[in-house]
């Protein structure tokens, strides 16, 4: 568990300074002893954030506090830890919630409705808040703008690097920044897996237009990518605007529609592409990263559901895994997905290799082709079902024994 | 791949002779040499057929000849190889599928429409009928009553024990036989995953009556076992009637709700459970067998979908494979199936061991004791969502280091 990603970026990201924000990260000793795993960021007042949330119908107790919140806009602090998920916990669960926004209302003196919540790692234990509690005012007194190494460092569990992007935009002549840390590794899926995204920029833009843009940036970015098909109970992706900007003459902005805001959305995908990019290549036991096409579809959404089901299918992870070329299992996979496809009409490229056409192998296709390419790092499938417009990309990794690994014992 | 399943039963079925079935195999070469991967049966005239076919959209020749064949209920021959599924294989396939039923009626002396063809093995090669069709005259000649273990011998893939079962029925106070052959292993999953069943019986009942009892018993047998979620282009499962117990006396019946037929559907239903667990108990690298129960759903076909989730979470199946009991991963597969569940009022049980309820851990819940559970080789869980009455049986395996090897290098 320790051996870091071959696909880890070679250097981590620096991240600047975002006016209005700051952080603090500490050992808590939440579940394991000397591992940072509390984090405390900071707001200016007049902070405003939108997020986007799991669609678990067994969501956690942080997750349901955020969800309660997030609809008045305005952010003052955010608590995430590591360790445990606080989730599945019941009753102790939300009382544990509740005396963490009242320790951060104090440490950030704030309303406790001005706190936001996350927590990761293990499902169903009991969360001892009084561990990070106490913590809290030490870490506000702390907090420094130029922290979010040690952030992204504090929300990792299985991750094998802390996950760091930034990108600039332009609103209105006036540049802005946008941070962004994320943790990932295991129980990455659609809708939100265990993922936790922290986006945070100086820019001011009111919650509402900040929430119309997320949506569609989150979908086709963190809902895009796969890793297992699990899906958590703590998924939790915030955007905070803290409109520090506008002193320097950058607008404040009311609509997501505002067209001011074009090249700032265009770094929000960005940086959240990036970040999500970064998860799957921290894969749990990955030894292939996959860019899947599928095209052809009845619509977006039925692509979408075609290559997530190619994505997630076990046995064609296993034939990555193995550096198979076994393109048969992609239709055994498209066939499962339950969505529209001509089988006589389907089409299937490894890179720029032809393997399969019009529902049979390509003439020119020769398996050691196939078998040469599998044996890339980092690959690109195309499949066209044949019936249609649609389309979408996913992003995937095959499924290898350090996976089972992993885990097999990652609790005990 | 050649480690028997620690779950083979210690004795193979010896299942009795069908007045009217008589059956061959050999080992024609498809794709190994000296495998045996041909099996013929004849059927006397008379004998009435049903079938359920995959769901998938990109089905085999072979799956694609038996819809069409279906709806006449009349059959004569049964040809299936393993070694290559004929699926994604084209206009070649079609024409391969067609060879095969030539050479079949001509070597049973019926019309080419009551010859019955499945295919299992590799996806999108194309398969060289001349291989096998010029055995098939052969096979007729030497077909006999008693072959039913070279039969399901023939049809393996990565199976490690022939799957047998066999029962009988009182019709009207006549005793019939149901025989039953099955092959599995990998790609087992809802919708008839490649999973070949063959099942015949001496009893005379009309093809609807065989068809409107065939449904409702998949449903309950082999579509309620998962392996890996995957679903292959090539499931077939075949309800063979020969009708010969007439002339012991048993009536002849047109409907699968007269009164007589309730001892047949009873001992059918076992035939088919017995070979769906066999299947199971086979499933690529497992060690653990386990049942799955869900309650309290909306509906049992809610209670289908949660009990899916949990059972194809490659989350779930790890930590089995690694006795660790983390119930928390179950929650999370609840919580992502999409059907409704109350998270604060669900329960789960490792057998007789009360591990949550009300939404969080049980007080007298001991870890020691569910990790000790969690070390037998048979596991039976659990959960009750809380909302309903809806209830589902399923039956899986655990995820191991031995799929991986199995499926990373199946083809190469």
């Amino acid at each position: 568990m320790t051996t870091i990603s071959p696909f880890a970026p070679k250097h981590l990201a620096r991240l600047p300074g975002i006016p209005g924000v700051r952080l603090a990260a500490c050992a808590a000793g939440i579940r394991y002893p000397g591992r940072i795993d509390l984090l405390l960021a900071l707001f200016e007042p007049g902070t405003q954030v939108a997020g986007v949330l799991t669609q678990s119908k067994t969501a956690s107790a942080p997750v349901e506090w955020c969800r309660k919140h997030l609809p008045h806009g305005q952010a003052r602090a955010l608590v995430v830890n590591s360790g445990n998920s606080n989730a599945f916990t019941g009753k102790r669960g939300r009382e544990a919630v509740h005396a963490t926004a009242k320790a951060a209302a104090t440490a950030a003196d704030c309303l406790e409705a001005d706190v936001y919540i996350a927590s990761t790692g293990v499902i169903g234990e009991p969360l001892d808040a009084a561990k990070f509690t106490g913590r809290l005012a030490e870490l506000a007194a702390s907090a420094k703008e130029d922290a979010f190494e040690a952030a992204a460092h504090a929300i990792m569990t299985t991750d094998t690097y802390p996950k760091l992007a930034t990108r600039t935009a332009k609103i209105d002549g006036v540049e802005v920044t946008i941070n962004g840390i994320a943790k990932g590794a295991g129980m990455i899926a659609p809708d939100m897996a265990t993922m936790l995204g922290f986006l945070f920029t100086d820019a001011a833009i009111e919650a509402p237009a900040l929430a119309a843009m997320l949506l569609p940036a989150a979908d086709a970015t963190f809902n895009a990518i796969t890793i297992d098909g699990d899906t958590s109970t703590s998924d939790t992706l915030l955007l905070f605007a803290t409109g520090q900007a506008h002193k320097r003459g950058a607008p404040r902005i009311a609509a997501a529609d505002d067209a001011r805001l074009d090249d700032f959305q265009r770094a929000l995908r960005e940086v959240m592409k990036d970040l999500a990019l970064q998860i799957v290549k921290d894969g749990e036991g990955l030894t292939k990263f996959v860019t899947l096409h599928v095209t052809g579809a009845e619509s977006d959404r039925a692509a979408r559901v075609i290559a997530r089901s190619i994505a997630n299918s076990p046995l064609v992870k296993t034939a990555l895994a193995g550096e198979d070329p076994n393109w048969g299992r992609i239709v055994m996979a498209v066939g499962k997905a339950g969505e529209a496809a001509d089988r006589d009409r389907m089409a299937i490229d490894f890179g720029d290799i032809a393997v399969a056409q019009n529902g049979e192998v390509a003439n020119s296709y020769r398996e050691e082709r196939g078998a040469a390419y599998m044996k890339n790092a980092e690959l690109e499938i195309h499949v066209d079902v044949g019936v249609g417009e649609g389309r979408a990309t996913v992003w995937t990794c095959d499924l290898t024994h350090g996976y089972i690994a992993i885990n097999a014992d990652y609790r005990s």
